[in-house]
């Protein structure tokens, strides 16, 4: 019986601000990535979402980011790899005293936002990212995106990097994601994106924007949970998904 | 053969801005007030101060403080509980991860600035301290001021309070610091402040601003590392304590 | 034929996180109270709300705070009078120069949350206030609570103060709002919240909490824009108050 | 009889942290780079630095950063087109409300740091700028490196592109400063730092790194307040240029 992963973003509200609506989504996935500050989620924010997730048996991951309230952490920023692993650091030990409070632990890290699409090919953060997670120690598995240079750093360095797919995003020919910014970036059909990743889970394709079936693999779906009809999609995929006979599965 | 605890606060710079003189001070005290970043001490400051105290060999505590940094944690904010309680819990998380990662462990908690003065009276945020501490978990002792309602509330909770004279401040008769905004404040000379110490370890008094003799009992003596002339009188203080046979121990 | 001003907060989404529907808040207010950047409102946010403000021809006001955006500037800090003025006047210069470039100016400044509930009473954050306000020039009015001791340092420091009512709050017998901390803080419902501020702009009159009439006078009404139903409410009572012959004109 | 600009970077304190010795420097300069508050310069660190340069008769230009506390506005942060337009807006109308509450006013633009280094070539985030500062209005010039992309689009926008040289920096043969990587990137010497920018006022040429000389022409130079010897550097400089009988003069 075959088993996947569904990630998404959670924690993101920081203050009076609020964003995403974490309850609802935590009735789909297996995996919560918890903002840790830096990019979003203040400390209560983070304690709340750390107890509805150990509440809902859903498995903690730290979604550590730039320093970067107002850019969301969706800004490049040229940190050094010694800032940079330091801030990964200093996150993760955050959420671990939230999440340990809350009656569980944080399990695996995943980067966010430009952090996480910088490391894809800037090698000297990539690194830093690699490096601020074994400061941490307890070997936390890493998700990234399929290419991502920090899943060989991660390998080199002992770590387990899980590759993940993105259930509301359209994939080139290459089998790259579609660059935001190009009209055709995002799946807003979530009947299509639904039977895209279950062909995915159960064939290891998917069909990219141009129609064409190309192999993919990963170990999880993230289905991001700020996005309009995220709740909605993440519903509809894991029903699709278990109908279909696949477990749903934290990885970590 | 008495002894007694000195504490100083460091890790006070953030970027580019430095502030104390975090080695030198390392070479007089037995416990590091680590600040974790809310009012001071950005991560790399925090790891590079971590590595600094464990390769010395000094205490590590957490020098909790409220979210301010320009204010440097010294302006009270009217933070409600739950807010407070999480903050604490998420600077005790972040440094201890540094502290681990720097092969340490952070072993007690002190406030600061306003935080630990608002606590003295305020008991719904010095209730909030101690449930900080207390989802953190390990039951770390807490340094506080002598008359502090917080003594009794850490007490009650389960945590060892530990009480702290200040070298460098005068005493009211009743045995109150001087308040900064009066003249007579501080005590700006080395060797008084150090006569006054040696006096409160060896026969658990201390002479108040009015020349009268008054009881003062304190497990710890803080030494302001960001004073001017506070790595001076740490040193004297020091050197003068260990010729009257008393050793320096961390408390905690 | 008499007239009001009604208000309502505008500009307080920050980054990727919103706050409020000020599109539909500016159909019904004639004044704006802009965040400026402290407690809510980045500079794009301001920018954006500055030049709709101006294409609605709604006067521009400086929603100045406490600089605390996870706290949202809702709660007391206690800077002192020089910290706080020059925070002042530096949010109405960076406001200012946002609304010259949208075509408009700052016409009054409102002080918001934690830091307008202050200077109801604290005389020297009141007076640092008035200070910024006059060190930025103009004389700019002030928007404030009926009986806060701001008014009479603004009077003497020849600034007109204006006074306000709350639409959507209820008062008690003595004049004053229900704390929000009581059940009773809020009128949840706009029909009763419209006949309470029509009878204030006709009769000088409010019904109390307790049922009674007591004597109110204000030159403006505030609509909180980011309570639920308050666009609702603001449109529900711009009209009753139109068709009963009551002008909505901006105070400043 | 020819003049010069000198121009120091200044108000870089931050609430309890400070930097640079900004009244030493203020005894040599002509032009005066205030922080803004992104990457440096709290409220009232600009108010006072503001009074300080009207004292002392010297020109105040706004030093506008990416919003970057922990960095010090030295790390490039991706920001959009509009936001860091709106940042560059919102920066001048703070600094311009300080200066006008002490007497003086903007007369100038320099970006900061990693800013000023981005749109050397970064043509999006230079117009952004040049936007910024136009939408700011009063034309004001504009500090930046000769060869800067910025210099063409503010001579396209009708704004004066001023350049400066740098008295404590090396130079290649091209004409570029040798990066701060690199081991030879700074000109330790304050008598070789001086005799080589009497060269460029009076000959229109400097010594490069590898001895030769090469054209350069700026109207202003640059010593940097925050770096060790600063002040002596600028101290020197500036009598030995009035020695030769060059003026020191604003250029704006």
């Amino acid at each position: 019986m075959p088993s996947i992963d569904l990630n998404a973003d959670v924690g993101e509200s920081f203050g009076s601000w609020s964003m995403g609506d974490d309850a609802a989504i935590f009735g789909s996935v297996s995996s919560a990535n918890i903002a840790c500050g830096f990019h979003a989620g203040d400390p209560s924010t983070i304690a709340t979402t750390a107890r509805a997730a150990v509440t809902a048996s859903i498995t903690i991951g730290a979604h550590v980011g730039y320093r970067d309230l107002v850019g969301f952490g969706r800004r490049f920023i040229d940190a050094s790899p010694t800032e940079l692993a330091d801030d990964v650091l200093y996150q993760l030990g955050a959420l671990s005293a939230m999440a340990r409070a809350a009656g569980g632990s944080v399990k695996y890290v995943k980067p966010h936002g430009a952090l996480y699409n910088a490391i894809v090919h800037h090698e000297a953060q990539a690194r830093a990212v690699i490096d601020g997670i074994r400061a941490f120690g307890g070997e936390l598995p890493v998700l990234l995106l399929p290419g991502s240079i920090a899943l060989e750093l991660a390998d080199k360095a002992g770590l387990r990097g899980v590759t993940e797919a993105f259930a509301d995003r359209n994939y080139t020919p290459e089998g790259t994601l579609v660059p935001r910014r190009d009209p055709d970036a995002l799946q807003h059909d979530p009947e299509a994106a639904t039977v895209n990743m279950l062909r995915m889970v159960t064939e290891g394709r998917v069909k990219a924007v141009d129609g064409s079936l190309i192999p993919m693999k990963a170990e999880s779906i993230c289905v991001h949970s700020d996005a309009p009809g995220a709740v909605a999609l993440a519903s509809h995929l894991r029903a699709a998904l278990e109908d279909a006979g696949v477990r749903i599965n934290g990885f970590a």
